[in-house]
């Protein structure tokens, strides 16, 4: 059956959802009234057509600049630089930070051919010439790409005369020493704090 | 933003997919071109409009007739009765069922106001009428429910004087004695065949 099969192979394009579960969820919305499915359909369509880059930030949007962006009570004086728009709301959630952003849109990958030219750093430095940014926090994730990412922004941002910041890395609230991996508690000791 | 938040919201309504996997399904979504989500939106849509039961057996078909209802190749003589149209392909897979098939569309289960009407018991007995039909294997599901609605099918195609059987119960095949459940150790002791 085309359209059975259809969907079932369009469904596990999207990682996690193998054949057996994409058949799974199209029998589910079988048994579901037709609107169901139209209504994921529109969400979808809407998805592709509606959603870009923010021309500042390149957070994602519907509208020329991001709410982040474009809200007032943001502090423009600090930025935070992230792999993916994905990371945003990871860092919104926390309430802790009051400043914006600037998505790179990936991270440096020489084996999978993605260089600078494919990141958005362009792009940051340019924001950064008017001086209104005071310091910039990379906040790119803490593996082997991510790090090779965030000392290539340093590199350039350094030039401009900002503070360039990054997380800290340590061990994870709730964590258990022994289940810990050493790299992280290498991190852990090296940049211990007196009590 | 609402493009997001709707198809995280349209998919988090999907069985087995919380709210989490949403969104990391939606940012999937969004780093691949947005054919892919026109792609699976037009499966979505086509499911929604062209698939329909069919009118011989209740199985899913964009005809009037399913492809196994069509097929003249297939023994008339024999009819599997499933619980599910979802049913079929597992059946289908073992390459040993030669018959078609008749879907009840779910199963007894008075607590949730499934009863006998909501089923197509009636259009099963009506199957039956002309003949044709020599044998009815009731597979329903190894459940109380599906148990239940074994006998009352059994019971409603007894008067027509067809034979009725059902799937064995018994050890899984690769299964161990060790982890299986009582219920199921007693149905293949009391069910032990002469060697």
């Amino acid at each position: 059956m085309s359209a059975i099969d259809d969907l079932v192979t369009e469904l596990s394009r999207l990682p996690t959802i193998g054949r057996k579960s994409a058949l799974r969820l199209t029998y589910h919305l079988l048994r579901q009234p037709p609107e169901q499915s139209r209504r994921l359909a529109d969400a979808l369509v809407t998805l592709a057509e509606k959603v870009r880059p923010c021309a500042e930030c390149f957070n994602l949007t519907e509208a020329e600049r991001c709410a982040i962006c474009a809200d007032p009570r943001r502090d423009t004086t600090i930025l935070c630089v992230l792999e993916e728009a994905s990371d945003v709301p990871a860092i919104e959630r926390t309430g802790e930070f009051r400043g914006r952003y600037h998505v790179l849109g990936g991270r440096l990958a020489p084996l999978d051919g993605i260089g600078p030219s494919d990141l958005t750093v362009d792009a940051l430095v340019a924001r950064l010439a008017d001086g209104t940014v005071r310091e910039v926090i990379v906040a790119t994730n803490p593996t082997l790409e991510g790090e090779a990412t965030a000392l290539y922004v340093q590199e350039r941002v350094r030039g401009t005369g900002v503070t360039v910041s990054r997380l800290a890395r340590g061990l994870p609230i709730g964590g258990d020493l022994e289940y810990a991996d050493g790299v992280t508690i290498a991190q852990a000791l090296a940049a211990r704090r007196a009590m």
